[in-house]
């Protein structure tokens, strides 16, 4: 399974968004951006993808295997963002609630996701000084690690460089979270850009 | 230079756009993401991109180098996208108008846009039975060729593919157009995924 990770600095999980302007409820563009790059391609979702947004303290998934449906403008993908926060107060404890079918919230934060991965993952960390991703053959199951407009904070990245299991460049240009995506999905379609 | 032509098939020149229904609008969201995916990445406009958006009977065209502000999100694009094509009675014969410092539009259809590109530039068509983009070498003066959410027609695809210098693959699934744009962004920042 291919796992992308995002983390939210700006929204809050009580924010009263409009969606007539998600760029200033958090982002949530570039939020809604980083579900569909992650989940579909032409015609289809992804199956063997999750998507997990790290906000405010909630961990809202999205899982391709379980997903109905899924729009490819930000919009309508950013009302189930907000949907799926509404339902916040359903998620006690560990449990998690199901505001439909493949989306979820939970409780959590970036660290203890971090932390909760389990084994078997490959933890990969997008950094402009890690090595070309060219040069690592791609994993079983890999676990894609980005910030959303702002970069970690200290103790992200701490938390980060010690969890992961590799630290890799896209190319030299600074990319938004959502090409990140869609260009590490080419890398692993391609079998690391061997196979078309 | 690099340069993206997105051909849309069902957004009419003169379109009530609402901006609260951008895939009702002839997939608006889809043209928004390709201008955005084609013209920024982190923080930055590529100043060295153009995009041609081909919609019914207009070329509706960015400018990298000219161009003063653009959002990532899809509502403002779409917002510049409807202007553009609001100022359409200015276009007339040859001559463009320029409703915005980089946005200009222009009277002109798919094929004369592609009869009309000029020497030195490579016209690259995207094909799933095109060759690897791998094994070709990253082209100088790039020409991208992309459909909306439609296939081309048999009409256009004749014409593609008469003109075009190369048709290759970028993976073996079925990407969206902005994503195309993306990776083939990722293949020329990185020269041909080999400069990380």
């Amino acid at each position: 399974m291919r796992h992308f990770v995002v983390r939210s600095h700006d929204l809050a999980a009580g924010a009263d968004v409009s969606l007539n302007d998600l760029p200033g409820a958090g982002r949530l563009d570039l939020l809604s951006r980083c579900v569909t790059s992650a989940l579909l391609c032409s015609h289809d979702i992804r199956e063997d993808v999750r998507v997990s947004l790290v906000v405010d303290g909630y961990v809202v998934g999205f899982d391709g295997s379980e997903l109905r449906r899924l729009n490819p403008d930000e919009r309508s993908t950013a009302a189930r963002i907000r949907d799926a926060l509404a339902a916040r107060e359903g998620a006690i404890g560990s449990m998690a609630a199901h505001p439909s079918p493949g989306v979820s919230i939970r409780q959590g934060d970036f660290e203890s996701l971090l932390g909760g991965l389990g084994a078997g993952r490959t933890l990969v960390e997008l950094h402009a000084d890690g090595r070309p991703i060219t040069e690592r053959a791609p994993p079983e199951d890999p676990v894609f690690v980005l910030s959303d407009h702002r970069e970690f904070t200290d103790a992200e990245a701490e938390s980060l460089g010690s969890a992961a299991d590799d630290r890799v460049s896209l190319g030299p240009e600074a990319l938004h979270a959502d090409q990140a995506i869609t260009v590490a999905h080419n890398y692993l379609d391609t079998g690391g850009y061997t196979a078309y």
